[in-house]
């Protein structure tokens, strides 16, 4: 049994933030740091940090703090920045394109090795070195080429069907743009990415503080 | 004081999704609903879906359920989806252009009035209706237009410097794509996609059932 079975995923949502600032931190030359310091960048309290650490193992010396850099690489570890991933992109519009332009995905060796659309218009162009290819030679292609991670960027008509044809060929992680919840097999790995929730949270709260204030 | 003050930010984000799904249902047809039927969609339970429609004063009637179209209205107005939004999109990158691209604006009345960016090969193009304009007029389009929502999608070592300015003009709400957190005064409300955050959880979770398969 893997030792981090029972972390909850609100850890796990924490570990890249602590990896974001610890970044910062080595780029800017600092070799130590403490629960304090990370604390005041994350906005998470300071016991809060050390016990999300200490799921892992702590990585920190009582009264010395933590290694930045070691601590970064731990992290890294733990949420397996330190690996290779394929990657295909399903939908070529705007946010299909802006995913695979995304530069978040130097941080680690995530490979974006096709983007798939059904628009004869962009079949056969290229987004950085991937081609756009033929939504009809998907499942083809899903023969041939292991794939770690497929995002969906289609319309949400076709986003279940698209995660069907990507499931069926064993793709157990899929991150989701498209804004319909996907039902899927409890093998397959869904984060989705609901911009219009995001939107519409930041629209209840911009309007009640905007009646509070008047 | 606003009767919605102590509603905790967990239902606020779940109120999207019932949106998305009353809006499904009214699409094919449906006229009546039921807390079970929208567990069944959601995921969420019966319960915790009755809760949370309580705390605005229920809207169901016992052993009758929801009216779909007059739930989904009731919604909409406490989001403030019923509202207008002129919206300005600072960086005109590719997350930039796809946001201005984004079809999940027409839900409600948001209107993008500008994009903003330094690039000069960028600079008096048109995304949509919205034309992109130069950083360096942001301040003076600020004391003159009226402006509700900044999208933030800069490269992260300019974010906090383009976050203050539009704090500064009495911008108050913030959807912030930079993978950086900001620190304003507590009358901007942020709302960050973090993209990073999103895939590392996903790498995570990949890995993890990956590992228990082997």
């Amino acid at each position: 049994m893997d030792r981090h079975d029972k972390i909850s995923p609100a850890v796990i949502r924490r570990l890249p933030k602590y990896y974001r600032y610890l970044g910062e931190l080595n780029k800017s030359g600092v070799n130590k740091t403490s629960s304090r310091e990370l604390s005041e960048m994350t906005g998470f309290s300071a016991s809060q940090i050390r016990q999300d650490l200490n799921n892992f193992g702590g990585f920190g010396q009582q009264g010395f703090g933590y290694d930045v850099e070691n601590l970064r690489n731990e992290i890294s570890k733990i949420l397996g920045l330190n690996k290779k991933y394929r990657i295909i992109i399903i939908g070529a519009g705007n946010i299909g394109q802006a995913i695979a332009n995304y530069t978040g995905f130097y941080e680690a060796d995530y490979e974006v090795v096709a983007l798939f659309d059904k628009n004869p218009k962009l079949i056969g162009m290229s987004v950085r070195n991937a081609v756009i290819m033929d939504c009809d030679d998907l499942e083809e292609f899903l023969k041939k080429v292991k794939i770690d991670i497929a995002v969906i960027c289609t319309p949400k008509s076709v986003s279940q069907h698209v995660a069907e044809q990507v499931a069926k060929h064993g793709i157990k992680a899929i991150w989701n743009f498209a804004p319909k919840d996907l039902k899927l097999p409890d093998d397959v790995y869904v984060e989705n990415v609901h911009m219009n929730e995001s939107l519409f949270s930041l629209t209840y709260y911009y309007n009640k503080m905007k009646n509070e204030n008047e």
